[in-house]
């Protein structure tokens, strides 16, 4: 298709392009066709950027586990006691998944069809279980309530999380505003609902 | 494609063969074709049944949204205190989209493209409604506690539970039996993780 604008992206808008485009209509439905309509360049435009859409498929899952698994190296993450490093860890994650929204929504969305994918679910797996040894050793520590089986309530906790890609959306209105977001997320998964 | 299949199909095992297709591929990515190569007979055999694919659709996500909604009119969600209501309709909701695994997954993956997701998205919202009332009626009681936002709150809830569709499978050796997972939920919710 030709187009009319002029190539003027960078590496980060045309993946922001391109990102949108992936969550719209799903990575295997996606074709360099639908991203040169999309980004309003010609094909040729865009694989003088990338090599495919594979690439802009790494690049963006990249971006989502990088911001992830920076959390696991602040010093929130690695000091004090377990169950500490667990609600950092929790919060921190949710203010990620929010600040860098599409992308992670991308990750949470890939299937496994290609390398790149799978290499993201082997990323994704990793990250879960750097989390499951918290809880294990908050669990350890006796912080975590032993009537629990930890691995399940690992994957619930995340499940709560990375729910928020269905639901979230930056500050519409009459919205509770992020921290309120973010807190509500940290007294449920530990401190429950119930008064 | 021809198939050598006689047709012996009714109409839940029809229903049972373009549930799995759908989740396989998206409902917009499944063609009649795909449909008739994986119950292994024609399409027009598959016509014989139904008017076409959004039939099948409205009658999966029709199976799923049944299900839900009995749980509302069962005597535990009616009767008793609202928080006591809305522990038994958590724990009754795991239980159906265990029972019900791939046509609630297919209820939380409409999008919204033809009038049937349309109409299970509404549907949805609903359910939700119903909820969010339930909740409401809780915290009015004293028995939510006061600093969570209790929309915010049922989303997240109802997140957590939701993603049992992305890491629950029925029975996998080692994992932990339904009833505990069940449990888990509520506990988590309600109580929390914390000692």
């Amino acid at each position: 298709m030709s187009t009319a604008r002029r190539d003027t992206y960078t590496p980060d808008s045309l993946l922001a392009v391109a990102v949108t485009v992936f969550n719209e209509r799903g990575y295997d439905g996606t074709s360099m066709e639908h991203l040169s309509q999309a980004a309003g360049i010609s094909k040729s435009s865009i694989y003088h950027h990338v090599t495919g859409k594979e690439e802009l498929l790494r690049r963006a899952v990249s971006r989502a586990l990088d911001g992830l698994f920076a959390v696991l190296d602040e010093p929130g993450a690695v000091q004090g006691r377990a169950i500490d490093q667990v609600g950092y860890v929790t919060r921190r994650t949710v203010e990620v998944l929010m600040a860098e929204l599409p992308y992670v929504t991308l990750l949470l969305r890939v299937r496994g069809n290609t390398r790149t994918e799978r290499w993201a679910l082997e990323r994704r797996r990793e990250f879960d279980q750097r989390i499951a040894d918290l809880m294990k050793a908050a669990a350890a520590d006796g912080d975590l309530r032993s009537d629990v089986d930890i691995r399940l309530a690992t994957r619930l906790l995340f499940g709560m999380v990375n729910s928020l890609v269905e639901w979230y959306r930056p500050h519409p209105e009459g919205a509770p505003v992020d921290s309120t977001v973010v807190e509500t997320v940290v007294r449920m998964a530990f401190d429950g609902l119930r008064t």
